[in-house]
């Protein structure tokens, strides 16, 4: 009776470990969480009390779009990164999740292809299928740092029904931030073929050793088949709140976009206010944050490197760093890791990066680390990353 | 560019007249919201206070499924309905929205056919076409108190293609409480063509005359074909907080509704938290809330029946009314009652009907009142509708 999307919407591969996690804390050993982006990071203060400041004596619905006031703030937030949009060329949505589903649903009818750059962010692959979307994928390697493919590797895989190109910069989950020259692969690409940008951009601010996440906006004529997708979940350390952007300067896309929104009412309207406090809080907030991420990826970069014969380069942006381990299956070597190691009562859990390709087989040496933990306990993690490797091919 | 998905998402009918209303209100008219399902009565305090109460340093992602403690409320909250389901059968939702696009999507593919009773909740042909889903309506009419149709009219319309019946018990948008009798009709119906039941019971709570809203729980041989879908919205006056739940104890269903939810990872921590203090609101409000809602039903029934040539059968439940008035087009007059017609620089706005219905054409004199204003109030707003139904007349 099930339908068959249901059939095909992978289990998240960030969550689906989560019971060799659980098991192992059953048995009483710490299990460092290197496998979701969930920071370790204080939220501003500003949420709570902008909850507070705005607390009203009933918790209603707001326009569908979000509140005015949340979606102002958001304009002036991203001129000052250079893309100039209004308040109505802004949405709230419930994370970038919905703004991913509404951008593929205003798109993409059933059996339209989108292009994504593989390894890509897993839950792509779950809105795709939930809309009965095809991804079909351009795939980059470790061994050539995960870079944007060439023009002519995109050229290969567009097809009658390709419908947009869907990618995030700095990547989820390689750590990479495209140069203006790579994002100009993908802006002559979809203007050759008309294919819609879908651009997220939660990770736009970290990004380090001087390098800087261009949004597609910056590419003026592509503007008009683009779509931004957003979200304050990682920049202010607040995943909890749900609260993401669709944005388009494009009027028949927001209003379609509108249409969806309406049909669920709104975004919590708690949690705009909150948000409304975020985008209140000072750059002071977001220096710190961006310092401390930059240890943690030196760290963890530096750790991952000792490993013998694994393949990683320096990822410039995120919080993540993907890395090809000398392993024949990541999935079973981190259930292994859960289930079998730990030194001092510890052990680590990361991601394992196959659900991140579309392509079958690839990926299965990968894993990604999402360095959301302090200096100290990251480094101790990766440790026993390394020592697990050791012994789990020793044992094999 | 645009999908055709997005072109036949239909704009809600609900809030398309909003600009209309807007409008007036700039002119200094003051206007008296019965279009849309938001109530005026306060929110329980527990809201704000637990969500004061688990404040957290990290406002962090939870379970996709939604927080334990959560769902173990909601469970004590079912039993007390008789509905007898665990916190694993519970999933927490984007308010009731979710849970039933949820539901279309385990249970649909692009094409299949989902049988609504109509008028039914407009947002149903949002979620549909966003899915591809064919809403198949079976016609009920103001003249017979929109009752359950019967069984032979639900057999004319199934197909091959036939998945599963939506509806509301309470009734939005007619008020209709369905009785025992009827709601074997669609158990019966079910189980004679293997159909999955989404029984959307946000409205469980209001009814009156000692009428009972009972759920399709009650019926054992269809229950695991089931699927319930709840909010907190309407309940505790918390359309804000975007809390529903997708209930089932089929686990097929359970799980692939579980794959999407970890796809947009989860609904808002903080008004979940919220939630849980909504959950320990005493019984003290519940009835006060029904005590007010029964004024208000019986004022709005009183004033609209007073409007010649109407046509209105006494609601039992929800807070709507549907009423045919005797104009042509409603969506027509409620434009020209925005624009045009006031009684000391007040007018009113309903919702017209045609967009809850799935044929065309159907529905085009009817309205639904939301009577979610106070009895003052309701009896000034529909006074106006009376008033305005004459002018409008004898302007044509």
């Amino acid at each position: 009776m099930l339908s068959k999307r249901a059939n095909i919407v992978p289990a998240s591969p960030i969550r689906r470990l989560v019971p060799y996690a659980d098991d192992a804390k059953k048995r009483g050993i710490h299990v460092y969480h290197l496998n979701i982006g969930q920071p370790d990071i204080e939220t501003p203060k500003q949420f709570y009390e902008y909850i507070e400041k705005y607390k009203n004596e009933v918790v209603a619905y707001t326009h569908s779009q979000g509140i005015l006031e949340l979606r102002e703030k958001f304009s002036e937030y991203y001129k000052s990164w250079n893309i100039d949009v209004q308040p109505d060329e802004i949405m709230v949505t419930n994370g970038g999740s919905e703004a991913i589903m509404f951008a593929l649903g205003v798109i993409c009818d059933p059996g339209d292809e989108v292009i994504v750059i593989e390894p890509f962010y897993a839950n792509y692959a779950g809105f795709a299928a939930y809309l009965n979307v095809k991804l079909v994928p351009v795939t980059t390697t470790p061994e050539e740092g995960y870079r944007m493919p060439s023009y002519g590797e995109f050229k290969k895989v567009v097809s009658p029904k390709t419908k947009a190109i869907l990618f995030s910069n700095p990547s989820n989950p390689t750590g990479v931030v495209y140069t203006k020259e790579e994002l100009e692969v993908v802006a002559k690409f979809a203007k050759e073929y008309n294919l819609t940008i879908i651009s997220d951009e939660v990770y736009r601010e970290f990004t380090f050793d001087g390098s800087k996440a261009l949004s597609m906006f910056e590419f003026e004529d592509i503007r008009n088949q683009l779509i931004i997708v957003d979200s304050l979940s990682k920049r202010y350390s607040a995943c909890g709140a749900r609260i993401g952007t669709f944005v388009t300067k494009n009027k028949e896309f927001y209003s379609a976009a509108l249409k969806f929104a309406q049909a669920r009412l709104c975004p919590a309207e708690t949690t705009q206010y909150g948000a409304l406090g975020l985008l209140e809080a000072d750059e002071e907030y977001m220096k710190k944050v961006i310092e401390e991420y930059k240890i943690r990826r030196d760290v963890a970069f530096e750790e991952i490197s000792k490993i013998q014969d694994v393949v990683v380069k320096k990822p410039q942006g995120a919080f993540y760093l993907a890395a090809k381990l000398p392993v024949v299956d990541s999935e079973e070597f981190i259930k292994w890791m859960l289930s079998n190691f730990e030194i001092n009562g510890k052990t680590t859990m990361v991601a394992p990066l196959s659900g991140f390709y579309a392509t079958p087989g690839l990926g299965k040496s990968e894993i990604r680390i999402a360095y959301v933990l302090n200096a100290e306990k990251l480094r101790d993690a990766i440790l026993i990353i390394a020592k697990a490797v050791e012994e789990y091919n020793k044992s094999k």
